[in-house]
């Protein structure tokens, strides 16, 4: 990862992409959100959905999943440069979190991020702050999730 | 569920409460948050957070599941009182969700949720629209987690 001071305001990462089968909708929702049209086909053919669909936070914790996964890459990429590697996270909260479409059966979501603010933090001043803004976007071209994500950044050391 | 015309800002619903153990801990992250210090104990200990602590994801999703289970328990309390139950749901987002403490290791979270908005949706006159602040608040009393929801509620048939 880059230090706070490397980070470019509306840099954008491609997270990676999921697609979302039945049988994981189920199991997730049979879990963590076991509402009609998330667990059962029948019953979600007579909700407003229409059709069996992921719990929404489901599809905001394969987005978790895949930045994790990207981070890891980009560590190992700067390490294999023989580059330093800044300590990330964990995040401090979200906001704007928006369920915009369902996400239904078979569709497939491609994730991105693009970093919105870097700050430093005014309680911690050795550390910097980075808001991203993620999106969701579907096959179709449709925006399913949208969410701000404020997370802390190692600022670069002091060359003395 | 109470229609939307007998919802009444300021009442709160006692969640559930739930511990969070190490295996399940580990379990969730390793499928949706795989950083170290969610999913390795010697790994956490080396961390900021000292100790194995949940994904901030994990603990809001078990808001999500037992408030599930609370509305299925005030449903069918309603049904045996002969009362019409309403349509609920699904939530259109979150905001201001903040991760203000670390959930560790056997640590009993208390979720509530309180109403702090009712209004008719502006493009769907036939729903109403209900914010509800919810939080967890551990064994020593800590809020650990807080964010608000908005949710779809059914209105009062209007009898002719």
């Amino acid at each position: 990862m880059k230090y706070f001071e490397d980070i470019v305001v509306g840099e954008r990462v491609a997270v990676g992409s999921h697609t979302f089968k039945a049988d994981e909708i189920k199991a997730f929702a049979a879990r963590f959100d076991p509402q009609p049209f998330h667990v059962d086909e029948s019953a979600a053919e007579s909700s407003h959905f229409g059709a069996l669909c992921a719990s929404g936070w489901h599809s905001a914790v394969v987005w978790m999943r895949l930045m994790v996964d990207a981070r890891h890459r980009m560590m190992e990429a700067a390490r294999a440069r023989g580059e330093p590697v800044a300590a990330m996270g964990p995040a401090l909260g979200i906001r704007e979190l928006k369920w915009l479409k369902p996400v239904y059966v078979d569709d497939t979501i491609d994730y991105a991020s693009e970093v919105i603010e870097a700050r430093v933090s005014e309680s911690r001043p050795g550390v910097g702050l980075m808001s991203i803004h993620s999106t969701g976007i579907n096959q179709h071209g449709e925006t399913v999730l949208s969410f701000i994500s404020t997370t802390f950044v190692e600022r670069r050391p002091v060359t003395p």
